[in-house]
């Protein structure tokens, strides 16, 4: 029913004539209308109002000819949802007034319904499929199970996570506990947004890369996996691992339809990795889209040769920065939708 | 002439009865008796003593039976000394008061003679020796080029480096003229190192691993090759690049001695991608050393008998953490002191 099929059918590895392609926080920064929206409304009421939350959804679709729009929303609306607020502090990013510490933490956590807790992204989901009128489908996603327990451990960012690594090695009962716990409300909010209509969904784990392979084995994909399983068949589903080149082949046997792989991997390695059954999203440098629209339209065409045309999404190796001059994302999108095999 | 020639060994590929082992960032924040002299003198008094640095340097060779002491000193003593202060700041870390941004900056950058420059490193090396006794080895160490052009353009730490890089991607040709006189600079710095008597170096990539495998090759490896290959007859050259799994097939064809790998990679896939013919230094995760001394004993042992005895020098993945009790770093060295074949 969809106007442009093209990213559902690189999903589903139908052939097609050209590799679709969107951009990780396309609607983000980097866009002078959503500055300026910025400017009037904060985070939270940026998250919080469906038809904010839907309008900016579009800026990007509006601009250029992107092939799938992703809600604008956070990972850590989850979180948030199940008991542990968080602030925005101006450059520290999000930070939690009480992260998890002990083991009666986890167990206070709230089991509130999701409708009652985030009925705001599914009435954004409502608004924007709306304003989408079928032309592209609407990309829906979370955080990984591992990525929220970082957050909700560590407080804030970090470049390491090492309080929040240190607290599964020394509690793995518990750091079990809290992941399950974590799973099983995702999968709500996920079942949820899959039942207002959006087309695919991608689980962020933002930072697997932290983690050793059977660390990850255990912590993260575990967690990611039992996502994976439960909507395979409903929808389709990309797992996007940064900096886990180590765990593709696991990933790649998995029923997800599509791998995220950022830029530290060669794009014939990703292939090799993956055994050539599984689509492949990425991977280009965001820093690149740094240079000059003219290397940026030669160096993704090539990009796209390295993967090839099939089963292929092409996008960054992850979320765009908030100093990209506009004229270079454009030549970004572009070099993709004038791509010829 | 060495007592204990375990470390030379093991990077000469002779035979060995064990690993031989130390930590990175072993003269650190986590002996009592480093903080006890912080609080007394502040981070430049420290580098720039040398009866100080060599006194820190000894300290955990005091309380660890470690087969190599390392020098104490930090890797930005090298662009200071080319020109670049820069400030401690608390909770910021290394702070540049003017980074590089412009061809003039990279013109005006100073080439006074490392002895005049850098003569209190030289300074503790000698007394460090003497302390010493020929009991053990002594590591000296610089960043990789790459590492230091990325501080010398952020003009601090990051998490992507994303200045640095599109300083590069748009002006590669002001890159590739900053990174060879860095490493000029850097090699008269080794060169006099090993004057003075140290047994080994080690070239710390702390940031090669937010770069493409092609951008790495450009910018990286290009010229911590160029270190390699000037240093190599003289004396074993250790490559530390962290995150740079993707370029061990390459660097393993050099002549360095030995390369470092994080806990990202298993010890088997590390030594399929180096063919087995070069020493492998590395992998376990510091935030590892934040468990139980007991399951710190049972996981290194383990990781000896992946990595295999010959060809391996047992160490951390990283800088070993603050916050890590003395009795699991004492754990982490017994378990591979009291390794049996």
């Amino acid at each position: 029913m969809l106007k442009n099929p093209l990213f559902l059918d690189a999903l589903q590895g139908k052939e097609v004539q050209r590799p679709p392609v969107w951009m990780m926080r396309q609607a983000g920064r980097f866009l002078p209308e959503f500055r300026a929206l910025r400017d009037k409304y904060d985070f939270f009421t940026r998250c919080q109002t469906p038809e904010l939350a839907a309008e900016i959804t579009l800026m990007p679709v509006k601009r250029f000819p992107v092939d799938a729009a992703i809600l604008f929303s956070d990972i850590l609306v989850v979180p948030q949802a199940m008991g542990m607020p968080f602030q925005m502090k101006e450059s520290v990013g999000p930070y939690l007034q009480n992260p998890v510490s002990s083991l009666e933490d986890i167990e206070k956590l709230q089991n509130t319904p999701v409708e009652e807790s985030l009925g705001y992204v599914f009435k954004a989901i409502d608004i924007t499929r709306e304003l989408l009128n079928d032309e592209i489908p609407l990309i829906g996603f979370c955080g990984s199970p591992w990525t929220i327990l970082c957050y909700a451990i560590e407080g804030k960012g970090s470049k390491t996570f090492d309080k929040a690594k240190s607290f599964c090695f020394k509690n793995p009962e518990w750091a079990h506990l809290l992941l399950q716990k974590i799973t099983d409300y995702t999968l709500q909010y996920l079942l949820k947004k899959i039942e207002h209509g959006v087309n695919a969904v991608q689980i962020f784990d933002s930072w697997g890369g932290v983690l050793s392979p059977a660390d990850y084995e255990e912590f993260s994909w575990k967690y990611s996996n039992q996502l994976v399983e439960a909507l395979a068949d409903k929808i389709p589903v990309i797992v996007f691992g940064k900096g886990c080149w180590f765990a593709l082949e696991t990933m790649s046997r998995s029923k997800a339809s599509a791998l995220g792989v950022d830029w530290t991997i060669t794009p014939q390695k990703a292939r090799e990795l993956t055994g050539g059954n599984i689509a492949l999203q990425g991977n280009f440098d965001p820093a690149k889209l740094l240079s000059t629209p003219d290397k940026i339209y030669t160096e993704v065409q090539q990009m796209i040769r390295d993967f090839g045309v099939q089963r292929y999404i092409a996008n960054l190796g992850h979320g765009i920065l908030p100093n990209v001059p506009v004229e270079n994302a454009e030549a970004f999108v572009k070099a993709v939708v004038e791509f010829k095999r």
